[in-house]
């Protein structure tokens, strides 16, 4: 007789934009979870959520909702709801995955992406931080290239979807196009590319790009690396697009540098220019995986790549991430 | 009495998308021209072209077509069409500006941004070349900041419109938004950043990437620049914008540098973020400009900026680029 080990998992923020597509990688993955809660806003209460073969009714968030104990518990619900009630669940042994900015950069959090760095699951205080979707995919092809090349320096130009910000992003998108007036974003999306994420800091820099700054920096455990970031909303419905500058220490070979990351967890290649193969926002849609692609030497330092770097950003960048990270501890 | 002096002028490739905007340009800046003639292929011959007031029958370009004389010729017709027919204009003494790729990288041919380099119109033998469009709004900045600061290294991202692709790019981004097939790019525009501009060449790079190189190097005249690029294509209708990662030899003050980007001719500094305020590609469509904004220390190197530069690929990319340096060899 096998004794199979199942979990209680809630889900705070389900009916949002990154809630739903939780929904739909937890339907895909079918974890060993013996019970799932759902929770909203009071606005979102009481709606009906469907998940293999069952039928929910979305509860209220409140503070006595992880009273009836729970293993682990996904937040997609914005900085202010996990800041108040992750650890209220924390206290009453939940495991919490939070997909907002507000523990990552807490010392006692681990911020993971379970390709780069799953062993910083094993220290926590039952509070884990999803990293943001423009650094998720941006680590995963350089971590390897970093154990095999010692990274010097990186320069990130990115090409965000409007699904990063939410259902709001993609009305903007859709009503601006029509020559409406933006809503959510500070001018219209519609034929513009923004270089404005996320607000703006005393450096100048955008909250989006010190994001993508000190999130590289924390996963990748190096403090001092040299890191450089314009984080920019383009027109475009979904999955992220970077452009990403890598200087390093050690020299390489590109045919073996190209192998090494088509060899690594969570990598697809698609290289292949003769084709017309690189990676798309479109194709990366609905996928899980970091597509890496336009690899080529960067003749301007004495060893250094440019690379095109594309995820869905809804999934790998926030929702199927956090389950990964559930997934990960469930091992 | 006062003799003003004015020009023979002739447009190849009057029915373009370029030449089109150079008919705009032309009508608003009303140059010393006392005749006009208007030529494309036999295809779109015998259209009419209204210009200050005047209508003009367009005529097939033939080999004979300069025998007239004339003074000047904008060629905005492609590489095969200049290569073949600006010589022949050339060896009849008509000063040649030509919109193509063709003889940009000639030894004896200048390649000019007025505001940049018009020094270099001293020495020709009739045929200047118009910077590609990505590269043309990039010097105008870089250049009063290598004179000041001596640049060290230049990193581009671009996010490039489709009307940078012509008529057809445009239809493409209309088509595939649409739904439909695209015919011009080799991807469907719509939702998607295409890392693919101009061929694949042996190094991996686009022939626009290495454009952006290359010619960065002739006109700053730095041969030895260290530059990189990464071109891209948008689902923006007008005006190409840029992300920037600059590196200087020399130490600065970010505010004195801002300042003299903003009395630099040329530019127009756009660099409020308080207020929301930075260069869009709409904001920017239909002016001549470059515009100049999120300038922030680039604290990944010793004296680095990062910043974002957008202008109209069409007029100040193209058209108005090269009516500028007819403009400036008639004074």
């Amino acid at each position: 007789m096998k004794i199979m080990k199942t979990y209680k998992l809630a889900l705070v923020g389900a009916t949002g934009l990154v809630g739903r597509t939780a929904l739909q990688v937890l339907e895909e993955k079918n974890l060993p979870v013996s019970e799932y809660v759902f929770f909203s806003s009071k606005k979102s209460a009481g709606n009906t959520i469907h998940l293999l073969g069952k039928e929910y009714v979305v509860r209220e968030l409140t503070e006595t909702s992880f009273d009836e104990g729970f293993d682990f518990a996904i937040f997609s619900a914005g900085g202010e709801t996990a800041k108040k009630y992750a650890p209220i669940a924390a206290s009453k042994g939940c495991v919490v995955v939070d997909n907002s900015s507000a523990f990552r950069m807490d010392d006692d959090v681990p911020l993971v992406v379970p390709e780069v760095n799953s062993d910083d699951l094993k220290h926590h205080n039952n509070i884990i931080a999803n990293p943001n979707c423009s650094t998720i995919q941006a680590v995963v092809p350089l971590k390897p290239l970093d154990d095999k090349y010692k990274i010097k320096r990186v320069v990130y130009s990115t090409y965000q979807a409007v699904s990063g910000a939410g259902k709001h992003g993609v009305e903007d998108l859709e009503n601006t196009q029509k020559g409406l007036e933006p809503k959510k974003f500070p001018h219209p999306i519609a034929n513009n590319c923004l270089p404005h994420i996320d607000v703006f800091l005393d450096n100048g820099y955008t909250k989006e790009e010190m994001k993508m700054i000190n999130e590289t920096r924390k996963i990748l455990h190096k403090p001092n690396l040299k890191v450089t970031a314009t984080t920019v909303r383009v027109p475009v419905l979904n999955s992220h697009s970077e452009s990403i500058n890598v200087e390093f220490e050690n020299d390489f070979d590109l045919e073996e540098l190209k192998q090494l990351l088509k060899n690594s967890p969570g990598i697809v290649l698609q290289d292949d220019i003769e084709k017309n193969i690189y990676p798309l926002a479109t194709n990366s849609s609905g996928f899980d995986e970091v597509f890496v692609g336009r690899i080529r030497r960067d003749e301007s330092v004495p060893y250094g790549i440019n690379m095109w770097v594309v995820a869905d950003n809804v999934r790998k960048g926030a929702a199927s991430n956090a389950i990964q990270i559930v997934e990960a501890m469930m091992k």
